[in-house]
């Protein structure tokens, strides 16, 4: 039954509007989706254990090649039987490329949502890839598109991604081009490379695209048609969430979807918040990865139904209130804890500050995916938008 | 039952060695002694939930009157339900006076124990208490005898311990006897507010008194004739552990133990060290609260049973190890996670490495007392201490 289903998703129910229900199928598990991928970018979600993930509702988790390839280093990590079993976490992970980082280290916009030290330095980019100075050490590494696929398959991640031109915002057309151009032969290289090495495994990972084009209506058109193309597991959009307006980035995964074929799940790289997971399930995005519900939680940012979806229980006037973060969760934190002692904790720098906000905080988003996934199968989206304040 | 046994220590066995096995009884339950009582200065044992001092054994914690006090306030916390359901915790509380922190900031020798930064200042002492200032916000404050024990009545303690004179190693015999002769007029007063509000109470806390007199045996013996003219709970030895040789230390708790009387429990503030342990057991000490193992945990200092009896996870050494931190431990940590992942943790600063290591290091100390009674039962303590390099 398991090497029957695996490697594949299936779509099982699409609404009118574009939201779909299914289910992915990899080596290490099924997910469901609609669905949220917390990120542990260093092989740890922040501050929790994968028992605590597991009894949350967590699918899947995302890490980040880029900081494990530089630390501790992908054969050490394959040495040790791989990052399922260094990080003792047996459900699915999806990896990057390694890109994102590189890019962000050199590129200006990109310190929005990059949170790297400026030691690092993006040097030289050309058709072979990316070389650029670590942030950890100032080493010299060179990041080809052979190597990203090289680095996760050692990691054995479950879904790999390929090398892509990280754009930032905004471009002029010339430069998008030249930068899609890029990305296209990064991926050629990179799936050539994937197919030779896939051939020899009893069990290869996922394998998707990703689709760039900045903001140019034309050229994400042509990057979609020039993916579908070949048979992929799934396809990412990249390049969306690097700093442009909310609206820019709903357009531009408006203008791709229709290019997608149905029976593929589509990840959103990067996104999201909770008005940018209703908008983008309902354009008929299946999975989303984003650093938000655990950073804010590691800055005192407590996720609630309300715009704009955080509380900052760091503010003084929590310091008596002895009311739960969410007086309507039921989650750990919340059945055992005041705002007061979250405050106390988050005041004094507490390290189990952390833990019980990232606790609350993923409850918030795997209960939102979990209602999320119960709506499009009765239809009552819209419901549950208004429950949680986004219409 | 409870009530007939309620706020008592009951000696169940003592060796000719002088070691001891006992029975202390709160209103919020049984310790078993030996025990070891871990550290949670602000109301929380660093990076665990109570969830898990459970699972490890961890029977009592030990919470600063000092740190609660100023944040966020002892009336708060009372107002709140006091400090058992703030902190989410059933078991018993033990606290200090909020001295041993008041006089740490004032006092050079204590900078070895003492974690505060500099801010804080002692500014003045004398026979109604010592004025200092807040090392979290330079504001002034007064601590009297009568009011720290108002604190500990405000949070809920079951084991609360009246203000002393800390006393830095060496002192003068002069200063010693000035210094004692404080304490005990100190120690008069908070007894005397203690009774008046214990008349008052369904179920009072226990009250220790603290016995000091320097490194001066004519001084602790008249610290402990003194103290055991009163109904006290039980006795605690203070003023060791404060950057004296580890041979003067012993030679002080052996100085006091005959003139305590044998039906009441003995706590050793402060300390300790494994080999500490095993010798202060010995002695007939029936309870200890240190900062070592969760204070070397967050340093990456990984409890082991051979002398130095940790290992530093985070040398290089470590960084490709599969093992477990202890191959013999069945701990949480050691049964899931290799030595290599640890380390990767540590040098990344990841959250996960603390609670890791801080649940390792509590097992091994809940592990090495549940030992120690056992070994106390069977009298082959001197077994167990070969066992854990001790002998």
């Amino acid at each position: 039954m398991r090497t029957q289903t695996k490697n594949r998703w299936h779509l099982e129910k699409q609404l009118p509007s574009g939201a779909r229900l299914g289910r992915l199928y990899t080596s290490h598990g099924i997910i469901e989706t609609p669905a949220f991928i917390p990120v542990g970018t260093k092989g740890t979600v922040k501050s929790l254990t994968p028992e605590e993930l597991k009894q949350l509702g967590v699918q899947i988790y995302f890490a980040n090649t880029y900081h494990l390839w530089l630390s501790p280093g992908d054969k050490i990590i394959a040495q040790l039987g791989g990052l399922h079993q260094f990080s003792h976490w047996n459900g699915p992970i999806i990896t990057d490329s390694g890109g994102f980082q590189v890019f962000s280290l050199g590129r200006k916009n990109f310190s929005l949502h990059g949170n790297l030290a400026g030691a690092g330095k993006l040097l030289r980019i050309n058709e072979k890839g990316a070389k650029f100075r670590s942030h950890l050490d100032g080493s010299i590494h060179f990041l080809t598109p052979k190597k990203s696929v090289a680095i996760q398959l050692n990691l054995g991640s479950d879904v790999i991604l390929p090398l892509d031109d990280c754009s930032p915002y905004p471009l002029t057309l010339g430069e998008a081009r030249e930068s899609l151009r890029r990305t296209h032969l990064w991926f050629q290289k990179s799936w050539a490379y994937y197919q030779k090495q896939a051939s020899k495994m009893a069990v290869p990972p996922l394998f998707f695209g990703i689709i760039q084009g900045s903001y140019y209506h034309r050229l994400r058109r042509q990057s979609a048609r020039f993916l579908r193309q070949f048979p992929l597991a799934g396809f990412a959009i990249g390049g969306v969430s690097v700093g442009e307006p909310k609206l820019k980035m709903r357009e531009v995964v408006a203008w791709i979807i229709p290019e997608l074929p149905a029976n593929k799940p589509r990840h959103l790289l990067g996104v999201g918040g909770v008005d940018d997971i209703f908008d983008f399930v309902r354009l008929g995005i299946d999975t989303f990865d984003c650093v938000l519900p655990t950073r804010f939680a590691r800055m005192g940012k407590i996720m609630i139904k309300r715009r704009p979806w955080y509380l900052d229980i760091t503010k003084n006037k929590f310091a008596t209130d002895p009311r739960p973060l969410d007086p309507n969760c039921s989650c750990y934190t919340c059945q055992n804890y005041s705002r007061a002692y979250l405050h106390h904790l988050f005041k004094n720098r507490e390290l189990l500050a952390y833990r019980l906000a990232t606790y609350h905080n993923l409850f918030f988003y795997t209960t939102l995916m979990k209602c999320i996934r119960q709506a499009i199968q009765t239809n009552t989206l819209d419901n549950l938008a208004k429950e949680y304040e986004v219409i």
